[in-house]
């Protein structure tokens, strides 16, 4: 690592802060900790400063970035706003984490064109182009210890199988998974790591709370209590082990399941 | 099977005609022959007539759908475009095959997002469109053998793993695949059969021969005799194969390669 | 193919024949009545003898092989017997079907140690066995039709996937999988074809019905009206599929189901 | 956890020590450095007292259990030994990791059905019993955590894909895999902890270090560089990760590899 690289503050990029429960926001919360800048992409602006003010007051640095849409120019907008908080000559982009994609459970017949593509694109252009964008970013860094920056992908049981009421979703998740083997093994040998993790089980957070009134009863679990559900700052805590493993060591997969869940 | 739905005429619809020497092609000569009025939906309406032309001069019955693009409205369009061709009152669409998706193999920083755009939603939109238009055909149908109707979605080895220089191609597959199974496991009980198959080698086809002088080098293969190559009517057998068999053993995926395929 | 063997009688060999109503026994009456000399193997000899005189009386050539194990020498004693009745002057040994494995289905630590290396054994020294004894036979053949010979293994779903009752069973039936897999990869180029197939469902013979009776009764079906079970007659039909495809159409694996199976 | 499970010492046991350089030895030195007392099994008693003396004159405990071989009866009898070194009244088990299995990289019809069997034996039925003894020891502890003892295999690539020179360590390594889902889906709800590594690399280990020599040169790496070699101490480092995940939280399946690797 040259002198320059050493005194660049890392940056974490997040996608899908959503409510500000979930997923996004624990590994937001929890690489702010670690000593990332976090930048906060999602759709919402209202959850997104409510977030940003709290890393922030506890003295962390953080930047909200809302975007209209995880489509192309949308989310190459965003980039812009990360790269003119954090300029490269103060910060280098060291992890992002692609957490975005809106769950559809219904039967096949029931789904519209229109929220399927919506979902699609959230999914694979959103996911393609934040790839892109985070790819061409840390491409410009030097490795430290031998790694230029990890990307990591939230995935879902959706990403490996197929349901009944998933064939949307899936189609979504999978093709998440595709590219993230894809990337993996494109760059790995420039230094880049990127890793996919299918969350196989359901998250305690708000959204998912409400989700579970919205599903079909055969998806509600007879076991429902809360201890069966994923502690998203856990899951942020397994995103964090991925970006310091050694790279003589690097994971693409790992799934993550609540010890009771049934599969 | 009711006096009514005996002699309706059985109906194969085939997306993906492409230039008339592949699968596509190959499946609709193949399913005229065993009896089958095809309807042929392709982007390119040249070739199309001349396949049907062929089909007809041979003795079966072939429509042209040729269609803008595989987007919602113009696939739907071309839905009409059979219908009206092969009305309720004559015809039964009994079988379909999704054989759409041009394959992009490309580094990943060198794919716009315009065309990863494009070849995700003749993926996926495409599949997901034709998926709804077919089924909801099918429920029309009486059960002949306990099956209403069959469909096929053609898949690629990149449905399974992503590479290198898949990243775009292997997310569309892998959604196709999904796609698949969710279709295959909700409408199984509904007496409609939806199968994939991975295509895990190149086709002997005009098409084929052309993008390989356009593959990196690392793609071309060393032994490019044409033996190594598939041949599309045999694909489309086994499609054919798939179509006919029996509700107590249903196939929902199987792999086609060559017999000296490297794999 | 050479004029020699072209008037060498085509021969099939079973393994795991069983009580005669499975799927071991409908494979060989398919392919005794497709011209094949079948050769059947099993431990049961009383059970193996009323099926060879059945196939006879129906016009077929058929010879039992009562082994008393599936390990090493008890099965390659069985091979001799079958070359002594079978000889190369007058026949060849072109397909192949390795259907041999007793399912356990229990808790795992109520499964001992002797039955779990019985179960391995016969999966897997078994299988392996088997393997070698048909493709040394098949590589003394002159192809036809660029094949030397087709040797089928029996998977299921535990093959693909362990589950909570089924740990010393998905062992073995991953394992053959996997053997299957190497062997295909392995032997193509030399013109023979391996495959695999999963059997997702449950047979309608004799020996199931009584072993669901046995089951934990989570695993026994609510809906276990006949016609949701498989017919072993159909399996036979597309082993048989598999034994004519075409040689630059070769599937290594694939499923089968009742249409109506929750999957 | 009661007063009693807290005084205990945490025992860990790990098979396969082998020659010392490998993953097993890492295991054990990385585990005695976090607080574990450790077993160590290898059928080689040398190499197991000179790794037993290094950890406890770096101050850890450490006992060697060699054993004739790792089929059932003595396997159980290492366990014996175990529980007599560290008795349940001053220890506990709550680890253990199965790291055997001797790779065999040959043609097919080059392998005797005896190192089959030899090999099928070590992976099979030696983590079959291994399994059982562990998971048997765990069932007697309290909680911490949510945790009564987590339990590791290390896998390999060919637990996951079957190779032209695999047919026999695939199936060994599949078997194994299948063996450690069913074991997490069984023993999860009674809070154990199953998890199966994917090693998809080659390790920098004496052994294979030798083993490469005698590999077909289409297996040596043209790129041989220490450097692509994976660390066994990382993956030492990766089993503990596993071991201290949250409940909420826990990995079936993590796959391993360099940086660099081709794959």
């Amino acid at each position: 690592m040259s002198a320059a690289s050493k005194i660049l503050k890392p940056v974490f990029i997040v996608s899908g802060v959503g409510s500000g429960s979930g997923t996004g926001s624990s590994a937001a919360r929890v690489f702010a900790k670690a000593g990332y800048s976090v930048a906060l992409i999602a759709r919402n602006p209202d959850s997104l400063k409510t977030l940003a003010e709290e890393i922030k007051s506890d003295g962390g640095e953080a930047i909200p970035v809302p975007v209209e849409s995880y489509e192309a120019e949308a989310l190459s907008a965003g980039f812009k706003t990360i790269l003119s908080a954090f300029p490269p000559s103060t910060h280098a982009v060291r992890g992002a984490l692609y957490n975005t994609g809106d769950a559809i459970f219904k039967p096949f017949l029931e789904i519209t064109p229109a929220e399927h593509r919506r979902s699609i694109l959230t999914h694979l252009e959103g996911g393609f182009v934040f790839g892109q964008e985070v790819i061409r970013l840390f491409l410009q860094n030097e490795p430290v210890d031998g790694r230029k920056g990890t990307l990591i992908f939230t995935g879902a049981t959706a990403g490996v199988r197929g349901g009944p009421i998933t064939s949307s979703f899936s189609a979504g998740k999978h093709g998440i998974r595709a590219l993230s083997q894809s990337l993996a093994k494109e760059f790995g040998r420039q230094d880049i790591h990127v890793a996919h993790c299918i969350i196989d089980g359901r998250i305690n957070s708000g959204n998912v709370r409400k989700d579970i009134k919205q599903m079909p009863s055969e998806l509600t679990a007879k076991d429902d209590e809360l201890d069966k559900f994923m502690a998203p700052v856990q899951i942020a805590e397994n995103y964090l082990w991925l970006v310091n493993q050694h790279k003589s060591t690097w994971t693409w997969e790992l799934d993550l399941r609540p010890a009771h869940e049934k599969w």
